[in-house]
């Protein structure tokens, strides 16, 4: 049985939450040196993608990337120093908590079903309870 | 500026992931002795709750409640010792992931913005781009 995978979103504050998307996000914005190719490259909607660049530089007092002018294309958008330290804190932690979850759960891991009906997910629509528990 | 919180959920395999939801479920039912009770202590649909509770007992090798027969209401639900021990799993991981996070995020906390703009949700649907990175 593989190591669980922890899927994790930090609440900074009201409004100021940075999960993965958030950072996939910066980290294309640094291969892709602009916001538009970034989002083509997630296959997001560059409104999307605005729109959580927007969340993140709102959360924070200092900007997570900066707009620069010229070059190929006619400008871009490059990530700060202080976007840089946020990913870089984002993937440690990452890590860390993959670390630590793979020691934790070692008595939980073998009790996973080997394969689990896809049926049984909370959100399937036509699934009704018929002799539930009370 | 508080410690920021952190919100995970472990992938353990393909359709079988614990969240906070899940926890909360399990908890409630430890507390209420009934799957009806919990669901009305979580201001959620009994439907909702049977989905949760059928995905997590789908999940593993071991169920995670049992059916109680008899008593006053007539039956009910009882967290299994593999329940009790997913539960301790989960908040000892929990309290272990903030702990790492306080450390990790020291660096970044200090930036958080002080009241962020509730528009700035991505999830926000009036706000459209203007004068945009490209």
């Amino acid at each position: 049985m593989a190591a669980p995978t922890i899927h994790f979103r930090i609440h900074f504050a009201k409004n100021a939450n940075v999960g993965p998307g958030k950072i996939e996000l910066l980290e294309a914005i640094r291969r892709r040196g602009s916001l538009s190719r970034a989002a083509r490259d997630l296959g997001m909607s560059y409104r999307r993608a605005w729109l959580l660049l927007q969340s993140l530089n709102n959360s924070f007092k200092k900007p997570v990337t900066l707009a620069t002018t010229g070059g190929k294309g006619g400008g871009g958008a490059t990530v700060t120093d202080f976007g840089e330290e946020l990913i870089r804190s984002y993937r440690r932690l990452d890590r860390e908590i993959s670390l630590v979850a793979a020691v934790r759960l070692h008595s939980i891991t073998p009790a996973v079903a080997r394969s689990t009906q896809p049926r049984s997910r909370a959100s399937g629509r036509s699934l009704r309870p018929r002799s539930a528990p009370r």
